[in-house]
């Protein structure tokens, strides 16, 4: 067997790099590995089987790069991928929904838990049964919110039409008397002050810094500073530039590759 | 060699289902057979080398299908994939960016042509070296949209936000004083009455109807009413929902395939 001593991360493209984010500030001597699917980018409106295919893909380039943990970064990957990840690879898989849905039942007090994501995730009811196994009597709001991906990765985030698009499908929660909102996908985050002027006095969480505290319980740390790497399957120099606003700090390196397919 | 008796169709998704319904207008006698990737759409922000092996695998797939003419029906994929196409394949080869910019060029009096399209159609510049070929003079003014193909499948068609958005993507073509614009994406049509509210007298072009005029022109026409045959790479159900309100007919049964990769 390998020597393992990597944490793999991945995404559909640029929005896990929020979730890399948190694990490299509470594990900062871990070594990490990113991977993002940018050349199927998004998987949001796609059917579960082809979402799974992609994540094993993912996950089988990931295992070749030695890693001992995977984080799926991806909510719309976690959603219908984890169990599948889970029953293939003999090393611990993190992830989002549940670090999500453990942060929501925490701080919910009413029990009324709102949450938004892409139309695969919220068809898969994952938050809703994740939710559920935590607060058997909360009352789940889901709707999906297509236009949040492409809006945000245009940069329109101040926008008015932007704000007009939130407005619109936020509608429905106002109405839910939510006390609680969870962002069920790595790219709403940014559309945080938006969400917020929309629905004030409800507490917006996401799963990033809950899944970065599930990998700092499996890991032990070192005086060493951890490695950083990045692949995508397309365009590495887009991914440079537009990655550091996700992950807050500079990309030195992306590498390609395009030797995903399993057929 | 095989009877080759089809002619195929590809677009990365649904958008291409316009240029069929136009070939179908114009040849109905004709056996037409169409690919859409939904599984990897959208091709409009990925990089020249993945558009052209996913364009590559596309015809592959529609070459095992008999057929003995490929309509690129598509504009990224045109923009890029054509010349690659033509090398490898023996049939005839049709796209949608020579008859868009055949038809602009006819239309326009004062030769100031706008091109609205996908980031990668407006980087490569085929439609002004199109435009070009035929009208060496003329002033073209190519601007990408990035949010139109979102906002178009989530039938965001006459809201407000879409109307933010095409304003501010049409504010630098109202000083270009341009007679005519092209609409360099299969998308856009569903958008003219917006776009043409915010260019009042401008002749709105598309391809797909010069395209088709083009097929007809390689074809013999017969008293027998032609087959309709529909492959996606990814959910068959949601192509066969929406597709109608681009084809403009209903679209009796869709396949799957996932057979696709060349690597």
């Amino acid at each position: 067997m390998k020597t393992r001593d990597r944490i793999g991360i991945f995404d559909s493209g640029l929005g896990g790099l929020t979730v890399m984010r948190a694990i490299r500030e509470a594990c900062p001597s871990e070594n990490l590995i990113y991977f993002g699917d940018t050349a199927r980018v998004p998987y949001g409106g796609k059917s579960p089987e082809t979402i799974i295919r992609y994540s094993l893909e993912s996950a089988i380039f990931l295992m070749e790069q030695d890693i001992k943990m995977l984080v799926i970064a991806c909510n719309t990957a976690s959603s219908y991928a984890v169990d599948k990840l889970k029953g293939v690879f003999n090393i611990p898989i993190i992830d989002v929904i549940e670090p999500g849905a453990e942060r929501a039942t925490s701080v919910t007090k009413n029990g009324h838990i709102g949450v938004l994501g892409t139309k695969a995730t919220i068809q898969s009811g994952a938050y809703q049964k994740a939710i559920h196994k935590r607060l058997p009597d909360a009352q789940v709001y889901s709707y999906a919110c297509p236009l949040f991906v492409p809006l945000t990765e245009e940069r329109f985030l101040n926008h008015p039409a932007t704000e007009l698009i939130v407005k619109e499908y936020l509608e429905p929660l106002k109405k839910a008397q939510i006390d609680t909102l969870l962002l069920g996908c790595t790219h709403y985050p940014v559309l945080k002050p938006l969400i917020q002027k929309e629905l004030p006095g409800v507490q917006i969480v996401d799963s990033a810094s809950t899944c970065a505290e599930r990998v700092k319980k499996l890991t032990t740390p070192t005086d060493q500073k951890g490695s950083l790497q990045f692949f995508v399957s397309d365009d590495p120099a887009k991914f440079q530039a537009i990655g550091p606003s996700f992950f807050g700090e500079t990309i030195p390196t992306v590498e390609l590759t395009t030797q995903l397919s399993l057929v």
